[in-house]
């Protein structure tokens, strides 16, 4: 592979070498900062293209890191010296969406919320909705199994993807699982390439499952005491045969972040999809322990109640950097988890606000981290790391969503084990025996 | 290993060379006979056991099969010469339902029904219900990735395992995946053992996911002049927003053989469980091309409305054995899959009875092929393997729930392809390098 500067064509793929094309594609969302930066970016318009870029990569042991659009939080697309990045946004086709099949058929570098926006015009929706759903791509959404607010009811990235047509190491393409909404021929390939993070193959094309618009939603909103009272009437929901579409809570950190009238302990935001017997039993189950509750199945209103959950991160990143971090606990755990990240944010003087999607347990301590363009202070670093441990202590997982990337490498093999991290390393191996695909990732 | 006749105990392990065990646990239900039969059954009653059993097995270099309730439909669980059976029944502990966690963790030899019933004591269900559900085991339904009939809003047995405990090849153990509802570290190895029958591992132990027992369901059954009606109909629900638990349907050749009242070009019987708006609307649908329509709402009446569902199979047994085959095609061309089934069937002069999980477009052509006992027929065969072309004609799978064991195994290459075999055979040789456990099947 010669890359000369600027922008050329090579064997049918347009390359850049320009500086700000290069430092553009250097980063994530991570603040993570690798040494060096590629030495190029490749823009394929179509899978026979990413072959040939993997079969010269691989020939000339170049690393690649495939890209969508950067929105990883984990350092999984950071790019490097002496790498290419394989820039997919521009395989952005919707091939097809056919309702009568519930399927859809795309092209990697699509916009989730275009493809969402697609299915709505036949009365479909593609479930999962990351909070970056408007400009991260369902290749990275893939990558990462990226999960989102309604995956409580409706499952993460994994549950909606029925196949793919995959590049592998070397240039060889494959299709894994089916066109069908249903099936079992074979070893489960497409949920391997899930949340790999461009590590055993680049996806170049994905049949997705898209499923019905459901009736108008109910959305409660309910302030407690405390966090512990918030987070016993979430778990509560369950056992009054409630299955919230979402389950977003707020610590007393982030309330008074965002300035939230009235302040307080905590707040749970709830929406439910499964009828108005449904949204009563979840008002009176939210209402038993609550300071104040507010319930609507008015759209408007609705989104007034959910604003404080949006504004979180917007009112953290006027406080400074934040490090969004991601972990999980069995849902019995997640007043603990709380109570003691701010134990954590005490002992090491950091501001950290949580948030957490309340229906799986799925905890975002938002740690305030120094100035933007500044080194991470160290304080914030140690208490990330208090965070991972906690999160295993109390029977978690190091993310819940966001994935491994470069971060938290460290971490995996702790929470894994030895026998099932060593494995994961062999398959590796056995996808990419050269380690071209974004080494260093992921494991 | 060295096994002596009758039963004894072998480095703590029981286990039985009597002639009426190691014959009844020869077979499954797929009608396949393997040549020989097993040397010997081992009765684990731990995953320390199970270990000692593989190290056992891997140093002697003796075949396992791997064996929960015997009901594969594939051959997946038969035992030829030479080989050991590893019997898990005995591994039956529920270890605990954690309902605020939504969770379960079991043996792999739970029966699946018992551990639906022993969630429902805390409001709580274990969503996937394969037709086995009374006699098979957790174990055999990840082995095959068991589907069933509410898996069309619930979800198949994947969506529902979150983390295993394996023991693999040689006996080393791992556990996979997490204990919490969300989560993404690493490679998805959890996905790989399900649906693999029993080659890549044994499970041990699974962590589950338990879901919200749904509000009260409506029933709908619906008859139709022709199969195409009805098949357009089941489509329509999508459109209306309409997510059926269920929608089952059933061709003119079953609703003769089951002597339905009226007989009818094809029967559709749905239920669903979003409130009494979705309901109106798919009784609306439903009633739109419909000859006759009934709608309840009652438990009782809903039984009766799905027994011509339930009596499809033991009225095909008393015509003779059923080959129940098991394809799936994108939703919008089961209609004509049922009519090509039926032009297969008059070609051959074989009587075929279809039904059809008509929300996941899986259709199970029930194939009347001989009489027990004798040989099967040689037109039932062909016919059989015309069904799995048209599903691959269709756009399918030759398999959308039954998984692939000895008896598909030709044909799986083919749905595959090239490319996608080879790189599974890869990995079954990277899990288990001297082809030990239930060599011969899945791939």
């Amino acid at each position: 592979m010669t890359v000369t500067s600027g922008w050329l064509r090579s064997a049918g793929v347009e390359w850049s070498t320009d500086p700000e094309v290069l430092a553009g594609r250097r980063l994530d969302r991570s603040g993570f900062e690798p040494a060096g930066g590629p030495v190029a970016v490749a823009f394929p318009r179509s899978a026979d293209e990413v072959q040939t870029v993997l079969r010269d990569a691989e020939s000339s042991r170049t690393p690649v890191v495939p890209r969508g659009a950067g929105t990883a939080m984990t350092g999984a697309t950071t790019a490097g010296a002496g790498t290419v990045v394989l820039d997919l946004s521009r395989m952005n086709r919707i091939h097809a969406i056919r309702p009568d099949d519930g399927v859809a058929e795309v092209e990697p570098g699509v916009i989730t919320a275009d493809l969402d926006r697609a299915a709505a015009a036949h009365g479909l929706r593609y479930a999962p909705d990351p909070a970056s759903l408007e400009i991260s791509t369902i290749g990275g959404n893939i990558a990462t199994n990226a999960g989102g607010l309604r995956c409580a009811k409706y499952g993460v990235t994994r549950d909606s993807v029925l196949g793919l047509d995959v590049v592998l190491a070397g240039g060889r393409r494959i299709t894994t699982g089916r066109g069908t909404l249903k099936g079992v021929a074979g070893y489960d390939l497409t949920g391997l390439f899930v949340g790999s993070e461009g590590t055993l193959g680049v996806v170049v094309g994905a049949t997705l499952r898209l499923r019905t618009l459901p009736d108008p939603t109910a959305t409660i909103a309910a302030s407690y005491l405390d966090i512990a009272d918030a987070a016993a009437a979430s778990v509560a929901l369950t056992a009054a045969r409630v299955q919230p579409v979402l389950a977003e809570l707020l610590d007393a950190a982030t309330l008074a972040a965002i300035g939230f009238p009235g302040g307080g302990g905590a707040l749970l935001i709830v929406q439910t999809d499964g009828g108005p017997e449904e949204a009563e039993r979840a008002t009176e189950v939210l209402g038993r322990t609550a300071t104040t509750l507010r319930a609507t199945t008015d759209p408007a209103e609705a989104a007034a109640l959910l604003a404080a959950r949006r504004e979180a991160l917007p009112a953290l990143e006027r406080l400074g950097r934040p490090l969004i971090e991601d972990i999980a606990v069995p849902r019995s755990r997640m007043a603990d988890a709380v109570r003691l990240i701010q134990d954590i944010a005490r002992r090491h003087d950091v501001r950290i606000c949580t948030v957490a999607h309340a229906g799986d347990g799925n905890v975002h301590p938002l740690i305030v981290a120094g100035a933007y363009g500044e080194p991470i202070p160290a304080a914030a670093i140690r208490a990330a790391d208090e965070i991972f441990e906690l999160a295993l202590h109390l029977g978690g997982t190091v993310t819940g969503e966001h994935g491994i990337g470069t971060l938290k490498r460290d971490w995996l093999a702790r929470e894994l084990g030895e026998q099932n991290h060593d494995l994961q390393l062999r398959i590796k191996a056995l996808f990419d025996p050269h380690n071209i695909l974004n080494p260093g990732k992921a494991l």
